[in-house]
């Protein structure tokens, strides 16, 4: 057994059934060893952005980590973005880095880079092997280490004779660090604080956006009067009709302020205390309200939604949650507007969708119009790293292939890693994507102005605007051979939607929607 | 005048004419600027793989480096595989990349990263500005910097409160380290080594690779008996009719040693001693026959080209070089193959061309089937990192207006950073794609063989292939309104090439050509 042997079976015994790759010629023993383990499911991305988007996507949805394959430091530097936005999910991920032949460093070829600067800036965790007997003991390792609680990115390199090399050696599974509880004196304090009749707020995030977090929160709302919050960008958030609305702390500082106003107390859960997206000028980082006081009560490596139902337990013994009603938006008609076609995705939403959600600009109605639709997950932009919903689209519908995934796209975005639409179309997922196509990077117009920038002129909207020549996202799909169609009418993109969720395999509506502002 | 008038001022005043941009809300300020210094010309890319590949290009052509504008950590991730392309090749560039302002950093928000992990990773030169009054000057050093002999890649970080701030001040010009002179005893020693008798290879490169170097190279050659090679992978290569054709070292292992066989002395010029692309099992990396001597007339920072001139002044003064002569292949007939679509290359190539190859495997009869053209620059992929050829397109294209670009495209390739074409389009840039469209990663085929990796069954094939569904690149170039067609025979490939390079603006032909092997 070589080192990839080892590794890959002892990756499948841990748990690890989908290697998202974009190999070369140094990982070309890893590619050979998956006919020796089958179980080992290899996934063609043509872009290793492609790669760790859809392991963070796979992470968020199966809750346990994929491997991704990619070729020595520039091809771990092109999945970094998406790294980025998976380490902000504290998304579960082992990437496997190829890299030189131990000898073979010294020579500096042309592909030899420094590696440990770009897994340092990953802040996860990171091994190198070093001989093929390791291989295997560095894998279960790696896989324990990503699912340290929360979650996090393990980083092997794997040397191509240490890859190549005989001698490895398979090793059981390591457990990982598991999630520790929130103490009774935590659970106590925060329950004090609820109870102490001053203005509070309760931010949540982490697990507590799913289900039980959901439930917990909105008791403790109801009986104490608290206003109720999620993060601003949940890894992954569950709704629907059945659920309660918990709203989202909004991206736009003056809105989040809004959201928060008048509150002392502001108590977070699985989430750090809100500051704002960016920094602008005359304008604090801040978001909770001068003098609020805020409280943790559980980190995101805790048990965050156990600690909310002490919490609840304490507060709200005998009060329910509010749970959301099915209502669904009417069919709307006519041109299509940023209000229209979030109706049309709420009226027609499938049941136990997974939302992939990068809409941006385009999406600020969304979370109205979905509210009261099936039930569904929710994933969004956790890091700011535009490019990652096409290839989390790919990862989730591997996750889970009886979910529909509805890919909602904005169209600036979608360009970052639009080849994801290919492994759609290669592995024949079910995705609906539809891309928001306003022709702009429609949120730097908006963020011009807001920063206070001067000399807001051509030269400067030049480069914010995606048209001259407007991008056709019909033919670029086509041509990586997934089938769509446009849509410039409400009516169009229901009839289009509704045909792309019905018929199997990956589907793109470009939808006409202008922007915003 | 703000921090970010101040840098764009500064940046015109040292010669940085040229702004690939991809930004975000922290450089809006920088947008803004664009305003009040028209003679920044930006030009906006869809990712920035493109725009780190575009200032590449520029500089190969130019001389001289073009900005990039890049949004915090994962917007520099994302352009970094294509400045280690751009670091082997030695090109100045000066990288913008806009951060959090400096009071916002500590809050962590989503976007927040370690940029000088990625910036360490580059090894070039990096500052952080502090303050508006500090940044023309800090400007005027990554200027410098970016020139400094033989050219490298400059990061200056500007805190979005630096940008916005006002204060700014410009900063004259400095001059950058200009490369030294070999001296008079290291041309004696070389002079000694080719007059010896005992076989010798010279191997040139960087400065080298244009045509006085060349010129130099072909006088020793012929004088002495001596091999003349370039480095395998030359940033800038001037070829064609009239100039000496010298050779490039072989980028397969076993083709080097072949070239080099029997050398008992190596002479590097602007090159380093050869060494293997990759590694494979029981092949040494070293690429210089066992026993043979290494000789460094001059390293990549040194007046290459002039001390080759002076070698060739003590051993061959009297030695005229060997010119090509003006030979082009016939037009081929017939279904696309791996020989005839050089042939159309070699009998079509306009004057005065740039030809930027990353054809890979498919491009190997290139060299030969070009030869005799008329003379022409050719860029290749220095670093190995694949998705260069579009983007470097782009920056030749605009260094270049009046010369016309071929981009010889491998399809795997191409889809890294397939947005290129948009810029192309936006800019209506003179550039012809040939994408050689064989539906494999057939480089990656061959080397599965070459390192002897066991179990080549159909899960590891699976994974090279890029058919199921096959690309349509004619789509997905008219989706970015690039004018695209298809080419399955060696006459419509003549047809439609002569037309592409007739008509201005880019165009993008499909050719079905088969796998080498």
């Amino acid at each position: 057994m070589n080192g990839a042997q080892s590794l890959i079976r002892t990756l499948v015994d841990c748990g690890v059934e989908v290697c998202f790759a974009n190999p070369g010629t140094s990982e070309m023993h890893f590619v050979a060893a998956l006919d020796s383990v089958p179980e080992m499911r290899g996934v063609p991305a043509l872009f290793e952005g492609v790669a760790t988007g859809a392991a963070d996507g796979y992470a968020r949805i199966a809750g346990k980590p994929a491997a991704t394959l990619l070729h020595l430091g520039p091809g771990l530097g092109n999945g970094l973005a998406n790294l980025h936005n998976a380490r902000r999910a504290a998304a579960p991920i082992v990437n496997v880095v190829g890299d030189h032949a131990t000898y073979h460093a010294q020579y500096d070829a042309p592909l030899e880079s420094d590696i440990d600067s770009l897994t340092g800036w990953l802040d996860g965790w990171t091994r190198r092997s070093g001989h093929p007997k390791d291989v295997g003991a560095d894998a279960a390792a790696a896989v324990a280490a990503a699912q340290d609680a929360p979650g996090r990115i393990a980083t092997l390199v794997l040397p191509a004779d240490v890859s190549w090399g005989e001698g490895g050696e398979t090793c059981a599974p390591i457990p990982p660090r598991v999630p520790h509880a929130v103490d009774s004196t935590t659970v106590q304090a925060i329950a004090d604080v609820l109870r102490s009749g001053e203005p509070v707020a309760l931010l949540i995030g982490g697990d507590a956006c799913r289900a039980a977090g959901l439930r917990a929160a909105s008791r403790i709302a109801e009986a104490t009067g608290a206003k109720a919050f999620t993060e601003t960008f949940p890894a992954r958030i569950e709704r629907g009709a059945g659920l309660p609305h918990v709203e989202r702390l909004g991206y736009l500082a003056e809105q989040a302020r809004y959201q928060l106003d008048g509150v002392r107390h502001l108590i977070v859960a699985g989430a750090k205390a809100p500051v704002s997206f960016f920094a602008y000028p005359g304008m604090p980082s801040e978001l909770a309200p001068d003098g609020a006081q805020v409280h943790m009560l559980a980190a995101p490596g805790q048990h965050v939604a156990a600690a909310l139902g002490e919490v609840a337990a304490l507060v709200a013994a005998d009060t329910e949650p509010v749970v959301q009603q099915a209502v669904r938006p009417d069919l709307p008609s006519g041109p299509l507007s940023p209000q229209n076609w979030v109706d049309v995705i709420g009226a027609l939403l499938p049941e136990d969708a997974i939302v992939v959600d990068e809409t941006n600009t385009s999406g600020v109605l969304l979370p109205a119009g979905t509210a009261g639709a099936p039930r569904h997950d929710v994933l969004t932009l956790t890091g700011g790293a535009i490019g990652f919903g096409m290839p989390v689209a790919v990862g989730a519908a591997i996750a889970a292939p009886q979910r529909p995934v509805i890919n909602l796209e904005a169209d600036g975005s979608a360009m970052y890693t639009i080849s994801a639409l290919w492994t759609q179309a290669r592995e024949n997922l079910d995705v609906t994507t539809v891309v928001l196509n306003n022709n702009a990077y429609a949120i730097l117009r908006m963020e011009l102005q807001r920063v206070g920038a001067s000399g807001d002129g051509p030269r400067a909207k030049n480069l914010l605007d995606l048209g001259r020549p407007d991008l056709d996202f019909v033919k670029i799909a086509e041509g990586m051979g997934v089938p769509a169609t446009r849509a410039t009418t409400a009516e169009e993109l229901a009839q289009q939607f509704r045909h792309a969720v019905a018929e199997p395999g990956p589907h793109l509506i470009d939808a006409a929607v202008p922007p915003l502002v």
